[in-house]
């Protein structure tokens, strides 16, 4: 269900680095929001070096963007956050200055996915029983 | 007012299915939102095969973000998500399994077109005819 | 901790018109929502030509998304979203028609940077002392 996209400049990260991150963004979001690493998208947008600016000056930044279903309890959310970044780190040793992680909520009832309405968090089980 | 971004792997789509259903999501947006075509944005990001990722691994999904004003009903909106999320099927040929739409929403207030701050959902009229 | 994406049919803005519409968005950015310039990070999508539409047809608008922390005052936030339109149009020479600009929000708990979780609008002065 969730979707994140990964915004670098072109080059900063190689095909191999690019897949560690995708792992360990899907183990960490299916660990925290316990949901099936099958429903886990992860994708790169890479860009021109003169498409990236901080500060108005070119720039190479780790920007995560994720979106979650709205319900989630808060604090597991800024744990996701919190373990996304500092595994962003860890597989790319980009320092922790230069990467951003934000993740957008909206309800549950606003995404579709295997042709069906998202379940509200905690009703996950019951959903995927029913898509079985 | 409404973006449609959808991503794909590159090869995914031809150019032709890409213009029938920026056609069908345009329809489909302008008549359950009560919006002019006019007003309907559809564009495509289409990345390296090797930077879409579902499961970890290299896949080929159509993920399909949307965004709209807040305070639409939710039925509409479900009902936004799930036309969409069938269209695209029908005219892609891609299985509901590979499909995935989130519409994210914030206030009309926090976005411009024309020059001007969005209305509320339900003042369509009157900002469009101030506008004419 | 804000950033701005700024989509567009590629030709569209050349790398002088792109670096001026950074420093402006910045600009404003910093200086509507009392963040350092130094926080705020602006990239260009620039997508084929047969990949952007309106109205079901090709077209080449300049559509900008960016992303604040919820709390902020929605006055604030309409008034964020009228001076970059405004300045979009001043740098681009991009008539008002075609220049669309939609703010989304998320709490602060669910964005991170620099490896820590960002503050509630209001809180900037202690988290950035903190930091230092």
């Amino acid at each position: 269900m969730p979707i994140y996209t990964i915004t670098t400049a072109a080059g900063t990260l190689d095909s191999a680095t690019k897949a560690d991150l995708a792992a360990e963004v899907t183990r960490i979001h299916s660990d925290v929001n316990h949901v099936p690493s099958t429903y886990v998208n992860v994708v790169f947008n890479e860009l021109a070096p003169d498409n990236v600016y901080t500060d108005a000056k070119p720039t190479r930044p780790l920007i995560i963007n994720g979106w979650v279903r709205s319900g989630h309890p808060d604090e597991e959310t800024s744990r996701l956050v919190t373990e996304i970044a500092h595994a962003a780190t860890q597989v790319t040793g980009i320092p922790p200055e230069r990467v951003l992680v934000v993740i957008g909520n909206s309800p549950a009832r606003f995404a579709i996915e295997g042709g069906r309405v998202l379940p509200e968090p905690g009703q996950e089980q019951a959903w995927l029983l029913e898509g079985a």
